[in-house]
């Protein structure tokens, strides 16, 4: 559910600063059963409301525990230690970035799942890096410091990535971790979380997509579901299996109905807290252009994927991405096209707007939801332009991506670190080098399709006259140009890529590669739309949200939890069914639920179980609990995360949200919304007697 | 290639008065060897040029005889008598709407095929009519008389139709026979065209989709192809199989590459004499705009599909439809982003100016340039007006459409036959009501996920806060106010609509169906749309375009041929190869390849024969000729056509174009531009040796 493909449209940068007002009600008011609304961060945990709710008691020592085993996949997912000798467990989809870029036509990985029997036999990925969340700072009091009130915009952006830069590198420098200032509730907070990096990660087990994505694409955000959706790696460090302290002990007997169960995860991105100018211009322009892409893109590649079986396997991850982001996307904007939900969202901005205005000390404030229009109506002049050019929607290729990085990194190296763009600041670099030098396979026959297709989008957007699509296009058709540009290039050698980023801006400036001198002929335009960005939207939204965030403080207290940032959080809630349509949708499934499922739909694709599991009916307790849901919150980015019981025993790992989820994204809800897992005892049971991995299960269930 | 679901956007009435100039050099020049151009009038056949290019005499038998044979399918494609007995040949997927509509799940006509042993057997589609074009009668003088030149747009537009029905109401009255004027080089003339119809019409033959639709969506619009694309069907008068005069014999060898051939059929719709600014329009606006809501019902109706094997079933047809629409308006699109077409496009139309300013004659016609382009600004001012409420594509039900039929034809009885909007008018009452009185099956789950995502459409194009889409959401979601309106109609129910047919305005108005009071609240803004569009756009398009006709005809003679009209039409060329990508590409293939094709793609999907064919393999000469191309210029529309040698015996069935033909909606080029058909000798071999269909193979070659 996790792996958005296109997230670069969205202000992933604004976050607000606290909860509705309605959650907040129910949070503080005398009905707090129904509430399991919250990603907390693990600095500020609501252990108040677990004990009061729950009668649970979240002990720094639980706390720190679940944190530490906790794992960040930075291509998009989330994770845990499940062994004290490395071993992490994730989503088959979040893992099938490395199952894609290992894989070769004749072993397939994807299609057929893979085992390592032996240590030596797992498979490093070409870039893969996790992170574990060691510590948090909280380092807000020297940013607002730094960027004072009274400074044009331009100055203050700039004094504000001077500050975060800063801060990163010197605690880079002194510990060794990776160093990230997050923005939480929009400018209300600065937070420095440091990181432990592992990057050499090796590939363990992951079963047949058949049955860890069943169902497939009309399956996905639905429930009941019946999907076996893990992927085991294993890190290393200094070419041994990292020795691990703090890892997640499997539960015996998994959860069951009524559990309380906490989710530790990574949900990337929520737009909760957005002012209703905010979210109507969501709703209106940036979801329906988004969409129009992603459904672009899947039919191009679908295109492209039908040709042959390898063709299939070559756009497999990325074809899966698209298509699980336009569900979601779609999910997302039929809340934003629910008039239920705007009402509620209306009538929450304007009780806000006439407590600030009632209270002298807010006053202040009031100007802020006019500061948010302002920055939008500068969006959307700007819009085109910031997703062609700086976004890449323009060219939609790897090897282009390659070559901005190579172009850019010459240029921002010869700037103070504090001076430059935020990927390029020092403390990002060894990631940014882990990714530009992977060695994953590119197409160019791929490549060709995808950039064909962007530069006639290219023309569409921008307009058959533009200056720079013209020069883009050098007299060509988009096929054509495709065709020159991808013939012309030698990034996709990874020496290559390495030598010209070792030789710097001479060894840059004078290469003759298509793709180089492409990337020099957009960049100017692609740094003046982002620096705009920045400049007239970011700085302003963050400083208009960071004023309704105070007043919100003020008027509300501090008990809430910031929008979803990619980092770590705390999530909990209830093994709990539902009603949909009158029928009531009970909260487990088992494994012999999915051979029903499979034969129901005459075991045609995407309902066919793998011959692996066809074969090991008869061995297998058929009643053994496969996939549960739960009220806890979550949204796309949790996916692997470990959910936990009150003894913070894994009884299950996160892989989806049910299609009610999906406006989860805007607002919360717990009357049918669902975080859907697959139970720990359907792992157990799968493993042993479906895939004879009998070592891995030994290794889950601590068995000697 | 040919069923176009979605082609209400374009000026379908927008047609010019003659060829390229270009095309015109070749014509009259000594290069007539390259000239397999033209989409030719059977009243103006280009009978010189065949005798100077091929030696070949055209005569008025000979082409009355191919005229009375061609058979047009209103559904949207072309076909052939082939047997004296109203055996009618077309294409699969020319016939699959009517598969589709007798399919049930337990009879699924298009997966399984189909084949009626006896003429008891054989199945009466709930729809279909079939024409067959009679004579030809110039009315051009007439419509002339009737509009002035000085008239007021308005009362232009008004006279216009008013003189085109009257004409029609005479002829049917006259004739008994179904009389249509077609506006010809748009405006330059004005043709009745007499039609014999059938609209009792049976099926006799179809094969396996994966057979008829080889390759799938990968192969169409590719070459080579192994396609068995045909359908048979008979034609019933009094309950018996009709007595046809002109049929098509059977070739006994069928044709070889350097054959000439012709191809009698009827091509929808071609733009190739657009003014540039006509053509920037459609390129920069109107066809992308297609295409994102193409792509938008691909993905929605495969996602409906993917649910269940019943419902792949019942979206089937629709989604084929959309997928094929699609993949022409992409390769219609590259021609339009292909510089060197639009620079040519360009050089003409300055050439073609400087000869109307240089003529004191022609002067007159200077302005008409400009005149195309106001009113490509007005489309522009009403173009989402006129996609959402007049082509309902805010809607994209059958049920909503059904309802506005008979509220309009309720209103529009009322009025003189003049008047009437034009689908409404005397002589067109059988067809409209063959079509609204099917009894295809309708689906509520089909239904209501379509028109959930239009009205998610509509909100998105309309505006949220567009008054009448305020009102037709009515405080819901799309999703529940689809259901709603869904389970709020009994209009599937044929006998309902025949009652309010009958019962006619009282009836209507007294009707509390909740698609019909849908129909009431939108039907005035439709209809304020269609007026504007009708005076501000149609009304002076057709006269800019006539001036420009007349100019043309001045300049460059008058033996061209109108863009197409989805009317008959003669193309011609020879069986030929071509070079692409270096690789040259033999013109015929046979059935031998077929069997390779499917084992090159592992036997897969869309890459999979039936079973019949692979149980019929050794029973074959695998060497029998199975598809061939030609450069007959060909487009959308044409599919099905017959293809003919010199004594008029049929060789093959058009049922494809390759993706470089796509681009002859906006030019003629004969270098790579192939026109795709099904061998006669295929046929014959696969009805005998595949589907033991000997009875059906001699009454085709005329055995007793």
């Amino acid at each position: 559910m996790i792996k958005d493909a296109f997230a670069t449209h969205r202000f992933t940068s604004l976050l607000l600063l606290s909860l509705l007002s309605l959650a907040m009600h129910t949070l503080s008011g005398a009905d707090v059963a129904s509430a399991d609304e919250g990603m907390w961060l693990f600095n500020h945990p609501p252990k108040k409301l677990l004990k009061q709710q729950y009668q649970f008691e979240a002990t720094d020592k639980w706390l720190e525990h679940l944190q530490r085993s906790a794992v960040r996949f930075n291509s998009g997912g989330s994770g845990s230690f499940v062994s004290p000798n490395g071993l992490v467990m994730t989503n088959h989809h979040v893992g099938a970035d490395t199952l894609q870029k290992v894989s070769t036509p004749e072993k397939d990985f994807i299609n057929l799942g893979f085992q390592a029997k032996t240590q030596a036999e797992e498979i490093k990925s070409p870039d893969l890096e996790l992170n574990v969340l060691m510590s948090i700072e909280d380092v807000t009091a020297r940013v607002e410091a730094a960027v004072k009130a009274d400074m044009p915009l331009a100055d203050a952006q700039k004094a504000r990535r001077a500050v975060t830069s800063a801060i990163e590198k010197e605690s880079l420098d002194k510990t060794g971790l990776r160093s990230d200032v997050v923005t939480l509730y929009q400018g209300g907070q600065y937070h420095l979380y440091r990181y432990k990096k592992y990057t050499d990660v090796r590939l363990v087990f992951a079963p047949e997509q058949d049955v860890a994505f069943f169902g497939g694409d009309p399956d996905n955000f639905e429930y009941p579901r019946y999907d076996l959706d893990i992927c085991f790696f294993r890190v290393y460090e200094n070419d041994k299996p990292a020795k691990i302290e703090h890892y997640l002990t499997w539960s015996g007997a998994g959860c069951k109905d009524g559990d309380l169960v906490f989710v530790a995860g990574h949900p990337g991105h929520t737009d909760r807290l957005n002012t209703v100018a905010h979210l109507d211009y969501l709703r209106d322009v940036s979801v329906p252009n988004s969409l129009n892409i992603l459904r672009r893109h899947e039919v191009t590649l679908k295109g492209y994927a039908e040709r042959s079986i390898e063709n299939t396997r070559r756009a497999r991850d990325d074809f899966f991405g698209v298509q699980n982001s336009r569900k979601a996307r779609l999910g997302g904007l039929a809340g934003l096209q629910d008039p239920t939900v705007m009402k509620k969202k209306k009538q929450e901005e304007v009780e806000l707007r006439q407590k600030i205005g009632a209270d002298t000390k807010l006053k202040q404030y009031a100007s802020a939801f006019d500061e948010v229009s302002t920055a939008i109506a500068e969006t959307k002049k700007i819009r085109v332009q910031q997703i062609l050019w700086e976004s890449q929607v323009a060219f939609n290729s790897e090897l282009y991506s390659k070559a901005v990085t190579l172009l850019r990194m010459a240029e921002e190296d010869a700037k103070p670190n504090g001076e430059r763009l935020r990927e390029y600041r020092e403390s990002n670099r060894e990631s940014l080098e882990q990714s530009l030098f992977s060695d994953a396979p590119i197409f160019d026959d791929l490549e060709t399709v995808k950039l064909a297709d962007a530069l006639s989008l290219m023309l569409e957007m921008a307009g058959w006259n533009d200056e720079l699509a013209r020069k883009v296009m050098a007299g060509k058709s988009p096929n054509e140009r495709a065709a020159e540009l991808i013939a012309g290039t030698k990034l996709k050698d990874v020496d290559l890529r390495k030598q010209l980023a070792k030789g710097g801006k001479k060894a840059v400036d004078a290469s003759k590669d298509s793709m180089i001198e492409l990337a020099r002929l957009v960049d100017p335009t692609a740094r003046a739309t982002r620096k705009n960005y920045e400049e007239k939207v970011d700085e302003p939204m963050k400083q208009a949200y960071g004023k309704i965030s105070k007043a919100r403080f003020a008027i509300s207290g501090a008990d809430s939890y910031p929008d979803a940032t990619f980092t770590l959080r705390l999530a909990f809630g209830t093994v709990k069914g539902y009603t949909e349509a009158g029928k009531s949708i009970a909260p487990l499934t088992d494994i012999g639920g999915a051979y029903k499922h499979a034969e129901s739909h005459h075991n045609v694709e995407p309902f066919k179980l793998p011959e692996t599991w066809l074969k090991a009916k008869s061995k297998l307790k058929l009643d053994t609990p496969l996939n549960f849901v739960s009220t806890a919150d979550i949204i796309g980015g949790n996916s692997g995360s470990p959910v936990v019981n009150r003894q913070g025993e894994l009884v299950g790992i996160i892989f989806d949200g049910n299609i009610q989820s999906l406006v989860l994204d805007y607002v919360f809800t717990e009357e049918q919304s669902r975080a859907v897992s697959v139970h720990s005892a359907g792992i157990i049971e799968s493993l042993r007697n479906v895939y004879g991995a009998n070592h891995l299960a030994d290794e889950l269930v601590g068995k000697k």
